[in-house]
């Protein structure tokens, strides 16, 4: 069975338990959560986030320059005043430089990606930093507080880097 | 008090119960979610994915072109070889133009942004379509199995659209 067909049965049984009815657009706790599409974190329960109160975004990486029209959208439009920014350990980004990966997609798909950037990282801290800091001096972001942590994949915890 | 500081409250709560140990990085379902950053979506819950089974790509919109470099990662690096995507009813994206942010944003920030596109959109299921045979013709995407959903946020039903 593909993975759809098992989503639409578990699907059903979560429309029996749905209790949120209609919730405003808005953020409800005005945050923005940036972080990876790693399935082994999932922020709803590593931050008890309840339904409703939180924007999150999430990409490989959780790289800020990824999530930029994201952020924007969700700041200028709904409201948000606050950004939560997690990488991870164990990260896939640290596993690959992009010249593997474009050499790779060459041979594969016979594609030109020369110019190409996936945005890996060798320094897990640093990588936090360097987000943070991108987010900090945008000019389309909000002067808003910005809070950048460590998601430990081996424990659940988080822990602050900036 | 902070959306972080409470964040970091909660995640000790987590810690607690926290017995999924070391996972393996790839998804162990080797499928990848691509939806939206909205607030009133929980994929994990909506779809029944458990830890370590699925990576979850969420932007504005839950647009393909946005979340590519995820998803070539996520294919090529990690192993994925489904793709679920899911719009939803209500989504920001359905509520502005780009001229409208555009101008919006040279009058809060003196930025230019003439040429930026937050691509929203003013057809829920076209969106999903169109997003779905993005991916589907993409040279750097795999010929796996693509389906597309609406999510319902005002009873948590998905209704495939594709």
């Amino acid at each position: 069975m593909s993975n759809a067909s098992q989503f639409e049965i578990n699907n059903k049984e979560f429309t029996k338990s749905f209790t949120q009815g209609s919730l405003p657009l808005p953020p409800s706790k005005k945050v923005a959560v940036l972080t990876c599409m790693d399935a082994r974190l999932d922020p709803a329960k590593v931050l008890g986030i309840e339904i409703g109160e939180a924007h999150v975004i999430r990409n490989a990486g959780g790289r800020s320059i990824d999530g930029l029209r994201s952020l924007i959208i969700s700041q200028r439009l709904l409201g948000t005043r606050e950004i939560v920014l997690i990488h991870h350990t164990d990260c896939g980004m640290l596993t690959f430089k992009d010249d593997d990966l474009r050499n790779q997609l060459v041979k594969e798909t016979g594609e030109l990606v020369d110019h190409w950037s996936f945005l890996p990282f060798d320094d897990l801290k640093k990588s936090v930093i360097d987000d943070l800091e991108f987010l900090k001096k945008h000019p389309l972001i909000l002067d808003v507080p910005i809070t950048g942590y460590v998601y430990h994949v081996e424990d659940g915890s988080i822990e602050k880097v900036y």
